[in-house]
């Protein structure tokens, strides 16, 4: 009888070696040392599947994948910054339901020239930012391919009976934001001029800061529609417009334009709200609340929920209706 | 001030338009138009995050990636099989747990140049395939990139009180393994060779069939161990023994060879063992029970479990220590 035998020398090779050189399950072997583990993880990585607790008879679950060369450089972010940046906007999906997230699983796909201390240190920056919450990384997969690729699941638990959705805003409801805006829109831009700062809008770019529970108040509060600010705040104010069949009214002067943004707008000559109304990838949240809840902590009030118009759900700057658009599109030609 | 404004204008257009032409939320309309929804779906598609039932108090889940030119081709699996396959590769590693599947959010990474119906027609897969056993797709994410790259978490909920771990295998368990064996090797071989027949054997390569249900039978029967063959027989029996601290003896002449395996061994004459001991993919699922327990319908006893010997936990196959390897490495430089 043939058997094939692929001897795992890479097992105990140097931390600097390539995936080549140490292999998938060398990898994973690294990649799972030391792992912390969760008080929701009942099985945590190294079997078939993952168990996590759901107390709450639900389990919350959303997957983004972040792409090199799309959504991150190598030469622009640290591979700590790009697993944290994956995991925060991953686990931002989650809070935005009113959940707290409890775990990721996470699929990792890279070139095989790849230094097994990038994937190392990435996994490091998705375990960090998922403590952060509370949670863990509870498993995995790992493949070769052209470009590195992280596919983040973020899986978590309802802190109310029910999930805040898109889709329940209503007329009368007060529009409020918690979070940065713009701040990651200005990074990219003073990176993409060949700047290495300011640096802490560049740092904003290289990992988002999502203020989890501010959008966990929120879901106590009684928020009654609530989004991540990814695509950017016109884009995902749309987003709850259309699901909830309304108009959401936004008054530009009520929103943010923090001092960072704001000098940074002048040194590039930009009008600052570019950043602020349709910079993505901040993770601020986006809600609205009846008009006699007092907003929670964190956030401010930027606008009113209208009825229906003619021109249907929608969204309306200053009084005058933004026709589509303001955000961001992975498949656009640019 | 200043709003950047794309305009959708591909939302409308032909289904056989590029990635490029329909835009992100064009195709994501397409994708999720009309998705069934499993009775264990609480909120599906278009939100945040989808909130699953988990009456249990707790939720499996584990993540599979799959890259065209790694895991499949274009030329040689339709759109359709390479969902069904990704569906089915990842529902099985819930059932090697002795849960039941119950939902899928996936990954999407694509060319901008990919027709949106080749999207469409995978996402059709993969919800044909989940539809099987019960689960439903219920979100997902979509970007640009290089290649093709699906990432599936499945999500499941156990059937028992505990989930059947690899490490459960203990001295005098009978081993036994369900499922095809060799199949999606010799398809593989087949389409290396530039056949596209026997058609049994390709279509298997092209889309495995884990046979769940025997996975299920296998935990309520009470399996001390159980997993998933995705790397090959005795590669998977290895993880059991590591797991385990136990050695897992194989009768080569108890492993099923079926007919189709045997014919296109014979015709390409290669020993079918090489498949049957060695091929992946075709997520077969390999258990041990107590001796006392009678093998649940669908499995084949092929070996015991002994306690561990001087040279370590291992696999034995025909009173021979198999070294190492057996299976595939995906960072292996071939």
């Amino acid at each position: 009888m043939l058997i094939t035998v692929h001897a795992e020398e890479g097992f105990e090779m140097a931390q600097d070696g390539t995936l080549a050189d140490v292999g998938e399950f060398g990898l994973i072997a690294r990649l799972t040392d030391g792992l912390p583990s969760g008080e929701a993880v009942l099985v945590g990585p190294g079997d078939d599947a993952a168990v996590i607790r759901a107390d709450s008879g639900s389990v919350v679950a959303s997957v983004d994948v972040f792409v090199e060369h799309v959504h991150f450089r190598r030469d622009w972010s640290t591979a700590v910054d790009i697993g944290r940046k994956a995991a925060a906007a991953s686990m931002a999906d989650i809070a935005a339901m009113g959940a707290r997230p409890t775990a990721l699983v996470v699929g990792f796909v890279a070139p095989v020239e790849l230094p097994a201390s990038w994937a190392v240190q990435c996994t490091a920056g998705l375990v960090a930012e998922a403590e952060r919450f509370g949670a863990a990384l509870v498993g995995g997969d790992v493949a070769a391919g052209p470009h590195i690729m992280l596919s983040v699941t973020a899986l978590g638990e309802l802190i109310g009976a029910d999930p805040v959705l898109r889709g329940g805003a209503r007329s009368g409801d007060v529009i409020a934001v918690a979070g940065r805006l713009g701040w990651s829109a200005a990074g990219l831009a003073a990176l993409s001029r060949g700047f290495r700062s300011p640096k802490a809008l560049v740092d904003a770019h290289r990992c988002p800061q999502p203020p989890i529970e501010a959008a966990l108040r929120a879901a106590v509060a009684g928020a009654t529609a609530m989004i991540d600010v990814s695509d950017g705040l016109v884009a995902d104010a749309r987003h709850i417009a259309e699901a909830s069949g309304a108009v959401l009214a936004l008054d530009s002067a009520l929103v943010p334009v923090d001092e960072a943004v704001a000098s940074a707008a002048a040194a590039f000559s930009v009008d600052p709200r570019t950043w602020t109304m349709t910079g993505g990838e901040d993770h601020a949240f986006l809600a609205t609340f009846p008009p006699e809840v007092e907003v929670p902590q964190g956030f401010v009030v930027i606008g009113t929920v209208r009825a229906v118009e003619a021109d249907g759900a929608g969204v309306v700057v200053d009084g005058a209706r933004v026709a589509s658009g303001g955000g961001h599109d992975h498949f656009r030609v640019r």
